[in-house]
């Protein structure tokens, strides 16, 4: 480009990059040598060049109405604030279905752009999304570990189990003994996890283990599950959910009985969705700290990218139980302000 | 780069696009060529040509604990989907900080990289950054109309009079007479609409108009302005909020005073966010029809880059009153499903 020019390799990168540097005569005629090659030296050259270049690729999932699991969407803004930070910017995918449609959405997103790196999130066993990548050679790291023990894969995830433990060793000194779990399907592997927290600390503390559900992560389904656990005899006092969407539906039940969260049922939720402030009494859950794995995500494909030769990261971190009125006893009214 | 490998055109975008299209060694010539010369055929290149190439850059904004307004995220997700349907993918910019960040940010984009459109949201009077994207010759589209009454700025917004309007008259057809609004301060352009159109619909009914609150976006500035209401003489019975986050802050003040919201005390908010849905009883709330301002805009920008010679487009659509438990009589409590 530079030759058909008659120009230096630096006065085409001021041509296209720093105009202004460029007297214009010199500027059109790199430019029509540009348009006639068709070749641009813009970020892609350099990356090139330096074996790296800009573009991490994240695909979003839709939000639904019946879910409160909008942490998707915070993990996406401080995922993206770290990828800017370390000289990176997030391009966004998109797939609607399943796996597949995902494998084939990263796949034009190769072959159109110069993608240099993917993130994944929600892992699962036998997920073909990881041997896609890894046949295609693109680095990449995921939100979710590998379920299947693979250890060369580059994740970070966060401790379900810890969680759901700590919920309800909570629940439990607050004076419960009958604790109830309403959790996910056995397929999710995140489900079973967080479930065991639950039983290590209800066997831990000579507690019944027989006050559980298994359904689908739907307000619909919490607020059905709720209703069959309270009609039985001898229900749970506490329910220490999976997620705060089936949380979220506890309380729509509670509601439906005229019972009160927290002074009536104590109520635990997982995620710190946005929704688990702002609904009254706040709903008590556990925080996942998504600005450390936003970090430790780029970090992780930073140094794929680099080449380093250590193995790859692989860190999980412990959430953190967020306390507030739909665990606790009470009050039921606060004094007015007036 | 062609010419330096001794290949055809054609054979360089192989090598580099569809591998399995060249032998092995022409590939490696390619390759050696290409990286000798910094120079990489790919989107950009084509895009180039086509004088139009596929990112279009949007900025996030950081979701806050105490608000609700979800709904960005929601309309992020649309966009992109909007984005890739029409041949284009979405990248993420990040500022932090005010509008002066936001273009500095804009403006490292276009250099870094080869932008060719941007989304902008949240317009306000004096908006620089439509200055500054005009002086870069760089087509944006806005959701948020030009406040500055500016044609030649190509919109989608959604009619916040009519949403107001819509919900007061909801609230009047359950009997309400007393009508109170919380909204935005007064240098919102936003907020004053969605005034304007509680108050038009007062008007119309003969009802009192005084019944009003101005406050910053917050669940604690709700909740503390309906103390204060609740706390007058002759307080209002149904209270229309400017947006979901304010009409959560009227539910946890009505927590706190033992009320209910419907029962007691109706409740609108604005924006359908997520939580809107998830909360017992459910908020009635103004949803935005975010999947057509999406695809308006994406349109928007696709015209705009393909020299369409007509006016920047201008759309405002309705909002859409979704009814829920918070604006209804009752019941209190439904039957147990046992």
């Amino acid at each position: 480009m530079a030759q058909r020019a008659g120009v230096s390799a630096q006065s085409v990168s001021n041509a296209l990059n720093n105009p202004e540097r460029v007297a214009p005569q010199t500027r059109e005629r790199i430019l029509a040598a540009v348009e006639e090659l068709g070749y641009e030296p813009n970020l892609s050259a350099r990356a090139l060049r330096n074996r790296s270049s800009s573009l991490i690729a994240f695909k979003m999932r839709p939000s639904r109405p019946d879910k409160a699991s909008l942490l998707m969407d915070d993990f996406l803004y401080v995922l993206n604030a770290s990828a800017v930070e370390a000289g990176y910017h997030l391009i966004l995918c998109h797939a609607e279905g399943g796996p597949a449609d995902e494998i084939k959405a990263y796949r034009d997103l190769l072959t159109k752009t110069s993608i240099d790196a993917f993130i994944l999130a929600e892992t699962h066993h036998n997920d073909d999304r990881v041997a896609a990548l890894r046949s295609w050679g693109v680095p990449f790291a995921s939100f979710g570990r590998s379920w299947d023990g693979d250890d060369s894969m580059a994740w970070v995830d966060v401790d379900g189990r810890a969680g759901t433990r700590a919920a309800t060793a909570h629940v439990a000194a607050q004076g419960h003994r009958r604790i109830g779990h309403i959790g996910w399907l056995p397929e999710s592997e995140l489900g079973q996890e967080r479930r065991e927290g639950w039983l290590e600390a209800c066997r831990e503390r000579d507690l019944e283990t027989d006050l559980q559900a298994a359904v689908v992560d739907s307000l619909e389904a919490g607020r059905q599950a709720t209703h069959r656990m309270l009609d039985a005899a001898n229900p749970a006092t506490a329910l220490v959910c999976a997620s705060d969407t089936l949380a979220l539906g506890v309380m729509r039940a509670l509601h439906e009985r005229g019972l009160r969260p927290g002074a009536d049922i104590a109520i635990t939720g997982y995620d710190d969705s946005p929704t688990a402030a702002l609904v009254s009494p706040g709903l008590t859950t556990l925080r996942q700290p998504i600005d450390e794995v936003g970090r430790q995500l780029i970090q992780a494909v930073d140094n794929l990218m680099a080449g380093d030769p250590r193995e790859p990261q692989h860190v999980l971190l412990e959430p953190e139980l967020v306390v507030r009125g739909s665990s606790l006893p009470g009050p039921r009214t606060a004094a007015p302000t007036s």
